[in-house]
């Protein structure tokens, strides 16, 4: 029996970490494969998403302007590195899969759009025309379609499977939006009201409608209810009415269509997962499978299974693997069956923790001392949860001291009492415990600790260094030292039983939110280009504050508007960093009337899609997704 | 065999409703509890609550002043009743369950307090000193309190058992917020920023608690940042930081930790109705039971059987008592068993719809006419589905000629068509549908339809009839009009399946929230009566125009600020309507930098209560209860 152990580890640690790779078997491939999983090629590729991403820092309108030629250099090197990833995964898997791939097609297009785009923009700069970058807003879907983009992928499935049945309540919403809108022009159109500014209030139905979506992410409340409720109180109830239906009642049902969908999408993701995992089992299981007995069922011998979990897992402890073999081969048979070796790739995902302590280093190093009775005393004390109380209370301590005005020498002297006393903890506890223990993957208070308190210490000492060697103190490690000290504070959380539950959970959902980070980059990448391009410097920001123009933020048509007067001009569009910033000021209030001012009423139409697709849908699914890790969890 | 009928009755009809009062068994008593019921009594008890609570609108700070004796004649009157409708409650009910029972305990406690505030509050005026009306904070618990809020005093169980859950994720949220703030009083304090006012910005660390508390609630976004990302963009992570986990990731964990206990209390609560229902059906049977045959199992003979029924509910139609009984004895022995005779409570309260198309009268009067070919056609054609098209595509038309101008005369005009059209439809359909069937309790859009459109008629031909006798046209007479316009084409949603299931489930959660209606009004009470003691007159509003303490809401110490130049002078809490009305706002977005310019900073803290009370309990619930509801509907 020819048995591939290559193969069928490859299958094995596939089934392992979810990958979803239909390569071919040849051993041409194979190889091409496993240097496709190298994590080095996909930190590379990561690092040029990220440079390519980032070029809109240097592109126009750009935070650090850079000469077109440099960008576009670096663009197109970006553009090589994606197409050798992309060849390499062509000649990994067969040619009819990878035409078939929607995500291949797609970096194709992407691909070639951007090269047409730049190719075209070149052009246009050497004819001394005006160009627009209109292929940026492509880069971010290289996120979504590189292979490793699986969770992504998975997000953006869950948005477009939950998009028909939200696309039927916002009909409804929006009918309701335009019943209300429709009676608030026929009861207060007539009524000769003007709003704060001057202009009449109410009587253009378009504008009615806008208004009134604004209200539902409650950014102009009560602003728009006020010239109405001046009138009469009456009117107030029609405001009150208006916001339960839209604001409350809506606003839920959409986080009911949205949480739903997430549910019923989530477990069949889950369904689909597990079936692909055991149907890669399976196949790693014929390629080793041998024939112990005539007529007997094909088993997979201990030999083979120590060879390929040698091959998946190099680092694995022989008593770890034991352990593990031990657990398939229940009846000590020697070999064991297609369903005790599917559960393979489900056992190497557990992470065994070595319940047998090692003893201290020192210990063995000089037992007598370690074991001597004042040596053993301290480590009781250390232990003792009076230890954990007393460094609560030096904490709080801790907190009204950086509370202090930290001009006072006193204050600033303390300082140093307290990062000596921190280090002493951390170097007791060392004493005390295993230091691998201490430093085990899953002591996250510990690893924190010690991070922010040996941070503290080395920036506290550079920044005395620098004041007493030249009476100069730098303001950014200064504001470093700070941000340690208050972070140190948070430990104290830890010693309370009830918050630690809440804390665990937050910090399991951690690497979910990474996932929907992306997803919102991508979006807010989107919406920051096309916003750069219909946007920039309508609204500009002045450093100096003796220029005239930095009152109406250099727009006349700004003068007197409560934009410029709360001195809104930093929030523009003019580079990717103000951009983003912006988008962020907008998910939370979609407090847009300045740019609606600005230009043409129809730019409202970016807000509201910005809103719709933020807001309703993506934000929606993040508080459905919190919602869900709390319910597991409690 | 002794067996009271009444008695068996009253316990039926308590399962059936769910009311849960252990009255006395003897005959007295139980024909007191009768008396009790009934509902002329209920909707007397709950008019004179409505006029207590409604005393705060002629009381000082008053909306319609009357004198001070009118109001507390009145109250006496209110306080009056209740201390009868409460001794009554105690001749119903035993003696020891009476003083056991906290909600009595409570009535009498509010009752006595108001006395004695009343009596203080009289004794002080008499003698010229300034009083306060406090006991008017307890009016709202009477609504809690008196036995018909069972609804109520669960949804209040329900706070309060998430109270405990809720506590803790607070004090972490809070902690969270304070070590932000210490960061921010770090980073910014020392940069000698000003506020848009020339305040100095974040030097204060109350101030920056209280500024990034609201920053969680939204209302102070982008404001509370500009200032520090107008200095640098860095400053802006810390807000958006700051924003993602206090805003969106807190704020879901609140309301996954209120959905959650909310679900468990719901399951607890409706296992606890069950056993109450069966229990009280139980001594039903025991008061019916026979002993049919020695040593048999005691049963309910069906003579007996039907009597209670018939004293239950007297409107019941033989038919359907006849079908309940075979459901019940469905082996046909002429009595029933306990099992069975426990299920009549769920039963009765199955509306049982009778499937018999009755004929149409205009059938039964002139069968001749009714069925000749034209009529028949004209039938057929009124059941068509083009039928429903021709008129949604009427209401589309409607729509658009009521967003034109209403002075065109051929506008005004095809008002008049429409309302024929209208009229038209449902003379039609009576025309064709048995008229009860049309009207039947569950046909809400045939109701909905006819009601619009004949006010309409009505309103329409009064405001022509005034406008061709005086010229006169009265606004109220045409607000209505245009009200009832724009409610008619609602009706369009109906004609489209997946809005039909929508609008139903809303309407389905509506009596749910007429309980949170209560709730809202309890709380939004209490805090209008503390409020107004604490803020009335601080703002004022000033109808003339030409006053020039309008420009800063006659208090000096607004003069210049945001508020006073956005004209939010009404939002005061200088009656009870306006105090209700601004707590709706803060309940949408806790803008209150006014209220806490004119006041002591100390003020703050009503808001912060109330944003806790309202915005992450009671809004929460509200949200969760519409969750639960679209869960179970989809
Ligand atoms: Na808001």
């Amino acid at each position: 029996v020819f048995q591939d152990f290559d193969l069928a580890a490859i299958y094995v640690s596939d089934a392992q970490y979810n990958r979803n790779i239909y390569f071919d078997t040849s051993p041409q491939a194979v190889r091409l494969y496993l240097l496709y999983n190298h994590w080095v090629l996909k930190v590379l590729l990561y690092f040029f998403i990220l440079v390519d991403l980032s070029l809109a820092l240097f592109e126009e309108p750009a935070v650090v302007p850079l000469p077109s030629w440099v960008t576009m250099l670096v663009e197109l090197l970006c553009l090589l590195v994606f197409t050798l990833r992309l060849i390499h995964y062509a000649k990994v898997i067969p040619r009819d899969k990878f035409w078939k791939d929607p995500k291949n097609i797609c970096i194709i297009v992407i691909l070639l759009l951007t090269l047409v785009d730049m190719i075209i923009y070149g052009a246009l700069k050497a004819a001394n025309c005006y160009g627009v970058r209109w292929s940026r807003v492509l880069r971010p879907l290289l996120l979504v379609n590189v292979t490793e983009g699986r969770q992504l992928r998975r997000a953006f499935r869950s948005i477009r499977n939950a998009l028909p049945q939200i696309f039927y309540v916002f009909l409804l919403f929006m009918f309701s939006v335009l019943m209300f809108s429709l009676m608030a022009l026929k009861l207060l159109g007539k009524r000769g009201l003007t709003t704060i500014e001057g202009a009449p209030y109410f009587t253009s139905y378009l504008e009615i409608v806008f208004d009134l979506y604004v209200l539902v992410t409650t950014a102009n409340s009560p602003d728009v209810m006020m010239p109405a409720y001046n009138a009469s109180f009456v009117f107030a109830i029609f405001f009150i009415l208006y916001i339960l239906i839209n604001t409350y009642i809506f606003m839920s049902v959409f986080l009911a269509v949205v949480y739903n969908n997430y549910k019923k999408y989530l477990k069949e993701e889950v369904r689909q997962l597990v079936r692909a995992k055991r149907h890669k089992m399976v196949r790693a299981f014929a390629v080793l499978q041998e024939q112990k007995e005539e007529g007997g069922d094909p088993v997979v011998s201990q030999a083979s299974w120590n060879q390929v979990v040698h091959l998946v897992q190099p680092d694995i402890s022989n008593a770890h693997r034991e352990l593990l073999w031990s657990v398939c081969d229940d009846k000590n048979q020697g070999a064991i069956g297609k369903v005790a070796f599917v559960q393979l790739a489900d056992l190497l995902n557990i992470e065994v923790i070595t319940i047998k302590s090692r003893p201290h280093p020192l210990n063995s190093l000089c037992p007598a001392f370690y074991q001597s009775a004042p040596s053993r005393l301290l480590c009781r004390m250390v232990q003792h949860r009076a230890f954990v109380i007393v460094y609560d209370l030096i904490i709080l301590v801790n907190a009204v001291f950086i509370g202090l005005d930290e001009e006072n020498p006193m204050i600033a002297n303390s300082e140093w009492v307290f990062l000596a006393l921190y280090m002493l903890e951390i170097l007791l506890k060392l004493y005390v415990f295993e230091p691998r223990a201490f430093f085990s993957r899953h002591s996250f208070w510990n690893w924190f600790d010690t991070i922010i308190v040996v941070s503290a210490l080395v920036a506290t000492i550079v920044n005395s260094a620098m004041k007493s060697s030249g009476g100069y103190t730098s303001r950014q490690i200064l504001d470093i030292v700070f941000i340690l000290r208050v972070l140190r504070l948070i430990r104290v959380v830890d010693s309370i039983k009830r918050f630690r539950t809440i804390i665990n959970t937050l910090i399991r959902i951690g690497p979910a939110i990474l996932t929907f980070g992306q997803l919102i980059i991508v979006v807010y990448y989107i919406f920051a280009m096309v916003g750069m391009e219909l946007f920039k410097n309508k609204v500009k920001f002045y450093e100096d504050t003796s220029d005239p123009a930095k009152a109406y933020c250099g727009n006349p048509l700004l003068k007197g508007t409560a934009f410029a007067q709360l001195n809104y001009c930093k929030n523009n569009f003019n580079n990717v960093v103000s951009s983003f910033i912006l988008l962020v000021e907008l998910t939370v209030v979609n407090q847009c009337s300045g740019f609606a001012t600005v230009t043409h009423m129809s730019a409202r139409i970016f807000f509201v899609i910005f809103h719709i697709m933020v807001v309703i849908v993506i934000i929606n699914i993040f508080v459905a997704f919190v919602l869900e890790a709390f319910f597991v969890e409690y």
